[in-house]
């Protein structure tokens, strides 16, 4: 028998009952609003009664006895926004951190898949990543990784969640789906990726897809494996294709994949239905999250492309709820539902003047109201950053016969994180391969830091200019192994060092000196430090590298997802270069 | 840790996978369908490719291998029809008898609360009931009956469900939600079913309500406590009032409760969003779902009505799918879910040509043509009527003293299923009150039949109009003793001997003769025997309580409801005539 729920969650739901029958005052009132009611796709001029942390009346009633009452002068009373998925590590904060950033934009929810961590820390990561969730402003729940590693046997990650794992970590409470499953998984049928989707829906929770440029029969093959959706939409076509099979369309607007605009668009000239529409960002940096916003941009943006406010704010909440069947608790500002709403003075732009999360004031005009109490992650998960090899010079050799090799290179496309193989011919001195800034072909290396094999890969990467010096990080997808590039095997090695010595982060090196450096200590991924802290060391690490010699506007990230095994043409994990489309290791120097 | 899928549901899975690829051939393949697509909301040319029980290609491509062919010659595919909320005992079959009655019509899925059951035989009755489950050519989930007994205290029923059962049935994979909560539980802050709701939400299941009359602040309190839906809707305004609260509305087209006509016009008149709008009948008896159909009458009154067929085709399917967190499995002709689908020559009206359950060929022609095998239930299920007092005359005696009496009387309004308290003075010979045909005044009395206490209640009624004889039945609402009427004691003792003797259901008695009788062995309350065979006991039935006076169309119907004591003005139950408002009882006679 499955536990009786608990004695102060009984009381919660007898109080608020009391409140809605007028037996007991409200605890707080928000006099005159708008409303916006995602149900009957109109306004109301109304008022909303709150007790404990869930709406409880919604009729105009502004004499209704209330310990506090605010007055809304009119305002728009809308559901707080969901973001329907995203990689909360990429934006390098920790959850209390990011508060400040993305609670003042509206951001009631995140549907988290920390699959970062995960790939770090596996299931203990997971749990302890959990632990900051009771103390913050907003609301995560969590989409339960589904490919860590992403590419097993061909990286060395610190955690393995395997069928087993999964199938735990489906049982929280605030696990609300199967993370994002890629299609190599699927239309290769693999069994224990099939397991997890099944062990999802035996827990009557959905599995997230990810269906990145499928169409006609692998589309339909995707669908046939029971996966709920897709953010990887980038075209009208891929909207229309995946609402024939069943998928929600999960429309994202990030960092660097921005694909609102045409979706939108085209999505407003057919008239195409909404209801199986939501919003996310999927990986957005934290300075982007503050210049831009969070999914009030996302919504903001739609309605200025024709959208109907009132879908746009569907699209933001309600769907988003129904989709991930959270709809007994969010979603709507209805009775017995959280009191997470927005005020704003308009509903084109929606500018949140207020948040409220669970009936409380959280932000206003721009700014937190509360204070996040610094969550206390576990001593482990500050120190992931263990390293067998890569701190000397002599790891990163490449030995090669004569005075100049052929060579295959990763030739990095600004802005993007696919790359190009080319090839070529790299100076030898001493039986050993060199770096030749002049033709921008740089050493590149992945070592393992896990503590698991002292793993160093080497090969060869153009684009990133360097011209003296070295960067580096412990941010590399998915695997999260160390990886440094740069023009010369000692600032290779400092780099590892460096990072060794900040339990993670990124540096930035020159003649064996740390330029600048942006410590992210936990899991070696996320900082614990305010984001405006954060993002001024990262101006620091992008000028450094600037002046080394780059010419790229974020050579950090561009160099985190080098790494990636799963994106054409090459990647570079701590086993070796990768040919990504036919998934086996090449030799860096040819014949 | 939760188990781990099983090995042919991990086969099932992979076989479509390979089949959607065209690794392997589809197993159907329904070549030439115009698709009702309630994902874009359109028609769609196509063909429909099936592997195993679910849906693998939903595009065009004629040439597919198959292992078998059918062309649809252009037909509408559209999918199966929900029932979301179905007594079943209503029909007074076996889900296994049923089927050849609701399947021809389109339904593939019941969402059932079988709440008759459970009054009997408490979690062992329904957890038996679900024993048919595998061998149906139709679906069945269950919405687990929340009061059980509906009022504790008031009446002896065979079962009780409290906190711990439903948590423990809410586990089972066929549960989807907690059946409906009726307002006084609510309303009343009744601890017990709160807890039941906060299991269900706890489970990931939702909680149906039943809001029968509220309206405003009680409506928003019932809201409050977190119930998702109500198929009580009268009017208009009660669609507005519930979609404004955040409840589904479920429109009720069932044998007396008929909602659909004035809904469903107002509904088109004020464009309302039908996204949160399902259907369901609620109770109907077997004769009615043979005459006239059932979700597909729904659905084609609502058409006819002016509702976009697409709509009316959503309401029917995806909005119950969604609605009920099934829409992994049900509810849209797309890859990944049951085959389950109706094909038509026309969507106005919709005619079942043929029906499909997880791609098998299942109805065609308004006839089932799949063998339903019995359900063997288990010997107990079928020794539910066990009594220790009503065998004979005397246990119905109403001593009084004198020659009259004046008495409280239960008045009986044709076809609803109120009553009203009237009075009336009624003859009292060796001082025991006799019932009064010449002013219609008989005697009622329900006997305790589940072998608990040998209660047996006497009380008054008019409005049956027999002249002479008895008629009785082991159906009586909610608990489900045995409810005898008629003109002399010893045909009320006959009726429960005859009653008893069959086991449980309806009988019609004259002078010590049965005239007419229809077995319901079942917890006294379904039969195992063809629709035609029951239907044809009920017109015998009705045609022996016409031949003893009565005017009413079903009296064993309305005989079934004045046990009731929840529904004013009076209900009987085995303890006593019940004032339902006063929630008391009152003795029948008068000072």
């Amino acid at each position: 028998v499955p536990d009786a729920p608990g004695a102060s969650a009984l009381r919660d739901l007898q109080n608020q009952i009391h409140a809605a029958l007028g037996h007991q005052p409200l605890d707080l009132l928000l006099r005159d609003v708008r409303l916006v009611d995602v149900y009957r796709e109109a306004i109301v001029a109304t008022d909303l009664g709150i007790a404990g942390d869930r709406l409880v009346s919604v009729l105009p009633d502004a004499a209704r006895d209330a310990r506090q009452v605010v007055d809304a002068r009119g305002r728009y009373a809308l559901p707080g926004f969901i973001d329907a998925h995203i990689h909360i590590e990429s934006a390098l904060l920790t959850p209390d951190r990011l508060a400040e950033v993305v609670v003042p934009t509206g951001t009631t929810t995140l549907l988290v898949d920390p699959m970062e961590v995960a790939n770090v820390a596996g299931y203990d990561g997971l749990a302890e990543f959990l632990r900051a969730l009771p103390s913050l402003p907003y609301r995560i729940f969590v989409e339960v990784s589904s490919r860590v590693p992403t590419a097993p046997g061909m990286e060395t990650t610190g955690g393995v969640l395997g069928p087993a794992e999964v199938r735990r970590a489906l049982a929280w409470p605030e696990a609300i789906s199967l993370g994002e499953l890629d299609p190599s998984k699927v239309l290769g049928v693999q069994a224990p990726y099939l397991r997890k989707i099944l062990s999802a829906h035996a827990r009557g929770k959905i599995a997230n897809g990810h269906a990145a440029g499928l169409a006609g029969q692998d589309l339909e093959a995707y669908a046939a494996a029971r996966l709920a959706d897709d953010h990887e939409c980038v075209t009208l076509d891929d909207v229309r294709q995946r609402l024939a099979v069943g998928l929600a369309v999960i429309i994202r607007e990030g960092s660097s994949e921005r694909n609102l605009r045409e979706l939108v668009a085209g999505i407003v000239r057919e008239k195409l239905p909404t209801r199986h529409m939501l919003f996310c960002v999927d990986d957005k940096f934290c300075a982007d999250l503050r210049a831009e916003g969070h999914i009030d941009y996302n919504v903001n943006q739609a309605i200025r492309l024709g959208l109907d406010p009132i879908q746009a704010i569907q699209m933001a909440s309600l769907n988003a709820a129904e989709h991930f069947r959270l709809d007994d608790r969010l979603g709507a500002l209805v009775p017995g539902r959280w009191a997470d709403l927005i005020l704003s003075e308009t509903l084109d732009p929606i500018v949140p003047e207020q948040v409220y999360v669970g009936g409380r004031l959280v932000a206003e005009a721009g700014k937190l109201v509360v204070p996040v109490p610094p969550v206390k992650y576990a001593a482990w998960l500050r120190d992931t950053v263990h390293v067998r090899r890569g701190q000397r010079p002599a790891h990163f050799a490449l030995p090669a016969k004569g005075q100049r090799a052929r060579a295959r290179v990763i030739q990095i496309v600004p802005d993007q994180i696919i790359n190009h193989a080319v090839e070529a011919v790299v100076p030898v001195v001493n039986g050993q391969v060199q770096a030749d800034p002049s033709q921008d072909v740089l050493k590149i290396a992945v070592a393992e830091r896990h503590g698991r094999n002292g793993n160093v890969a080497v090969a060869l990467c153009q684009g990133f200019g360097l011209q003296r010096g070295a960067i580096g990080g412990t941010v590399a997808h998915d695997h999260h192994n160390i990886v440094v590039l740069g023009t010369n095997d000692a600032d290779l090695a400092a780099c590892v060092r460096a990072l060794v010595k900040l339990r993670g982060g990124f540096v930035a090196v020159a003649d064996g000196q740390v330029l600048a450096e942006l410590p992210l200590p936990l899991a070696g991924l996320m900082s614990d430090q305010p984001a405006a802290a954060v993002n001024a060391a990262l101006d620091r690490l992008n000028a450094a590298a600037r002046d080394l010699g780059s010419p790229l506007n974020s050579p950090f990230m561009t160099l985190s997802f080098v790494s990636l095994p799963s994106i054409p043409d090459l990647g570079l994990t701590d086993k070796g270069l990768v040919d990504v489309r036919a998934r086996r290791f090449l030799p860096v120097l040819i014949d």
